[in-house]
């Protein structure tokens, strides 16, 4: 793991993920980018010393020698770091789990993929939501038809936590996030606008091929957007919204999405994830729930019956354990099983990226539309 | 009455809503424009058949003649008769209660404010979403400072009855509703999209200064909009966006606003009209009940305690009760009770019609925003 | 009317019911037991003043003697009062709508009952939860076998309005319903537990052949119960429960019925009343709406459609429709429509007063079984 | 770990809450009581060959003499084998993580926890439930005094899985679960029923001093009970009722609390792990999300932000690091977290099977009331 030392939110996330399938054990590290950090955290997790890694080189270095080396590194810094370190770990031959957005420019993100593919690597990016099962099984329900051809996409990612200027009080989860130097130009659509662009292609299975889109400061002398709306126009004609905001006064982490169709529609929420509503015109609304009647889906293994809920780790650990198929398969030459094809790769992050820039461009330009 | 004969939707909603709280008394109509159709909807209603007319004009004369005539007229017609009638009523010195939008045209919506005023006489439109007790209550809120500087708006006024086109199978509220010489040059942006707008602007106390939409007809060949997107720009910088649709698979009648300030935020819906949300920023949200502790408003008085569920009709019926009200403090000289203020007048109906030409006007330019 | 002058509570409610579908008018009262008050009342309502009454005699008196006397008196005073008011009226051929409990014994709900068939007069309950659409769609969906054989039933009426000993303090409602001499010897179980007894039998179509229960008085030295709890058999073996309280902190007025069949259940709550749950087993839950697919029925005609919510006063109104439907169909000859053969009579009154003394005998007895 | 081997259904769940938190290690197993079942669960767990045993027995004497042996030992067989496993696993000297309910008769758990504090281990009970962060927040809140004084507590276990004689398909869960010779005398109360009972008295801190109950088979020839209403009394005089069932239509796994005070009022639903309903007497009703306002509890560490689900897995491993905290507390003589304090013990365990008792007895008696 590069990155996720004290203090750290996301690299936690990662590691019970990682673990929850028992697919991955956590052997080596680079915590931190402060050596003397990066060791405390090290003990923390009881790594073997010798594998607390001081810089991310050093790891590299270090775990190449190995016989038993990593096979695979997660890497859970800041965004400007994903694409130095993760270009480092696939050129050095290991398969790659990088957090979104997958880097801060589209040119580093191409380069990426194509490093990637030059080493046959995998290169993975968490877009964690699209491992929860239900999501899965409305990327099954769209497949199947079951909405008819779509003509409206309606999604939001809404939070509050950065209703108050917090970077100013020395939060380091807002200190970095509004900081362009470490976040990249976009601050609140790069952050969570891309989880959201990525759920709504990944259920429609519709490509966006416009957009015109408004970023905006709330909170004052902001560097960064902390609200962004978008509009989307999808292949085929379908219409959308997007609207991403960290000052939704009222939400902790409300990410939603609406499809609507000619035969039916589907609304889903991140909050309440084990229900998934399904309104077929015409007829009363059906509320789906994980693991129920018409929800299986073999991209969506069954880890618990439904009742008992599962929540953000996982369907976290739903992308680490298609990551751990996929590897796999590489490795063995099989094909590999059809959920792990559903781990987002580096195609995707690419995606996300060009997303951001879109919307930065539309809005610098007074949200004229920018093609995709 | 004039319209709301066999047939007719809204015309008996309007009679329900003016009985509810026995301010009114239904003795004459001019019900249909056909005039064996008025004479039997009359019948229907048990009128005094010497008072069932068959045009407006007999209606006109006939009551301004009588000495127990009328005192308010009714307008339930399709929209672009409003203004022929509702000119008339005020000039002949009848009150007038009308349907929205007002008119069809921003110069037939001014004229009928200055023959209002000319007459001195009270015209009401029907914005009857703004008569729900909830959201009075709303409105109370913003008006106290609980929610803090209002960053963002968000309504959606959602059907999905218009998915097929109705319009061809003969249906008579989907022929008149598409029909441009009938309803207008909007459909879906007009007939509902008011209704949303209305009521933004009604809680937040806010108004639109500049808009950008686009509309579109989902269904191929209708000749008027069903779907409309739209962002608004409000006094002091607040953002928001309306969405409006007749093609939202799913949705009956969806209403739903969301007011977000710096201190807390809202949330409404009118299919759930007895529960308001209110979220403060960094404490637990709070489900604000009809006549519930929180929610006392002089706006909106009591009928029946809280648990025992009001709807449409009720609300219906406060704006008539309000416009009872406010006709009698005109007559009387009195001051009107402050819930009668609330009952939406010609100018909220003129800019109801305002509002349909800029999101028109913005729509055919390519989205350019229009100042309101 | 007799009862529901000034401070009443429930007469005002009946009014507006009445009025809503506009089959009946007030044109006569007496509505106090104190002549002064009944006048003021009279006053307040616009009645003739020739027709408000001192007294239910003088009522009944002035209305035989006129051409034009009144059809229907509603009997909307506290409980101890109804028995001789409806037989009176009853004796006098008078149609009667009572409120509920009909009487505050067995033996004078018994008499009422032979009054009524003596007189060939309607004599119809308040038991207005059976007048909501969506009651009666669930009656109808067990009625066709949806649920299959029903092994369970579950009803809850509840509400915290007499968690403080309000009859303390003089508010009028609490004190005559507290006081065993105006509301007989039961109180919430006969106030509102009566309400969840009918709606039980009234959706499952089944009779409690027998029950065991404890009622309690949660407020220290309150002179009625205020809280009950009942376990219920029913002919054919299906069990459930009823808990009535008037102590239960945060609810309003929580009526919900919950049954459970081999092949579905169903639940229903007085609150949402727009929503109807059907869970068929094995299959998703569906949520059905008022006027929506699944829900049409006969005995429930529809005034506005779906997304447009009812109410607590419109499923009153349907009772008063109802009744007038019989009444109409009783004077004409005619055979009623089918919603009218839905409302309450005096047997449904008689079978609450029977259930209020079955629950009050078993809990003397230490909560022994007592057929019904 | 004892049971748990291919085709158990809670052995994984018990693996995974171990794991989550990196708290335990699996490295040895009794996995099943078939001997080559066993060795071919260990080769699915990749258990080391040697450490995979063929018996309890084997296990026992294997880890005894091993300076790397276990420390706990989870028991995840069916009921009737919990009381020998864990009695030879106390007195050999590990750790006992019982699931529940932890006998199948009072004598027996009363000698286990004999048997644990002669050997000065913990034993601990899988109530899981109770691990949930919002479940210990509720009780926090009842400690404060939030609710003032507790007249009322419902709570119900609601599951539909053996609504169908599944018993009969060879359904493996189904079979031992309505097996007496297996399960014990109770079916559905001893499997569900007492985490219902476990929950009511953890969040109340009140003890059920007698009850009235009945048990009963909906499906017919089951030869252990599937629905069981119990009535409650608790030290101070509270009222509730219980109602486990595992034929109730449409419910999954359905446990929901609901708990009135004088002050406030409480309902949390197992479904709908992360939010928490509180309802002020008089005070708008709030919704308490998990890690929210209100809701920081030093018993429910925050592994991850509100808005970001957790589950079933996440309060099971609660108890799992509840329990590792208590004996690296015991083992080093220090005093464990308060969190570790609430880890259901042995006495707990006890307090359950008395119940299943004493439900049993009271229901054989015909519903007569039984000290507890």
């Amino acid at each position: 793991m590069i990155g996720g030392g004290r203090d750290a939110f996301i690299g936690a996330v990662h590691r019970m993920a990682a673990r929850l399938d028992d697919r991955y054990e956590l052997v080596a590290g680079a915590l931190s980018s402060d050596p003397e950090r990066a060791r405390q955290s090290g003990r923390d997790l009881r790594l073997d010393p010798e594998r607390s890694y001081g810089s991310i080189d050093a790891l590299i270095e270090g775990e190449r020698r190995r016989d038993d080396g990593v096979d695979v590194v997660s890497i859970v810094t800041p965004n400007h770091l994903h694409y130095a370190a993760a270009r480092a770990c696939l050129e050095a031959g290991f398969h790659v789990i990088c957090d979104k957005p997958m880097t801060t420019t589209v040119t580093e993100a191409e380069a990426l993929c194509a490093a990637a593919e030059a080493a046959g690597r995998v290169l993975a990016v968490t877009y964690n939501y699209s491992g929860y099962p239900l999501v899965r099984a409305a990327r099954e329900l769209v497949r199947q038809g079951e909405l008819g051809p779509i003509h409206r996409v309606q999604v939001e990612y809404l939070q509050d936590w950065l209703l108050e200027p917090l970077e100013r009080t020395g939060n380091k989860q807002a200190s970095w996030r509004t900081d362009p130097a470490r976040s990249g130009p976009a601050g609140c659509i790069g952050d969570i606008g891309t989880h959201a662009f990525q759920l709504a292609e990944f259920v429609t299975g519709l490509r966006v091929r416009r957009l015109a889109g408004a970023v905006t400061s709330v909170v004052p002398d902001r560097p960064v957007d902390d609200d962004a709306q978008v509009l989307l126009e999808f292949d085929g004609g379908a219409r959308g919204t997007l609207w991403a905001s960290q000052v939704a006064t009222g939400h902790a982490n409300g990410l939603r999405l609406r499809v609507y169709g000619r035969r039916a529609a589907l609304e889903w929420c991140q909050e309440d994830p084990n229900r998934l509503y399904l309104r077929p015109f015409g007829e009363p609304a059906r509320e789906l729930v994980r693991a129920g009647p018409g929800t299986a889906s073999p991209t969506a293994p069954i880890r618990i019956p439904p009742g008992h809920p599962e929540g953000f780790l996982e369907a976290f650990a739903q992308i680490y354990r298609d990551v751990a198929d996929r590897i796999e398969a590489l490795e063995h030459g099989t094909p590999p099983p059809e959920s792990a094809l559903l781990a987002p790769d580096g195609r995707e992050g690419l995606r996300g990226v060009r997303f951001v820039a879109a919307v930065l461009a539309s809005s610098a330009g007074g949200m004229r539309w920018v093609e995709l």
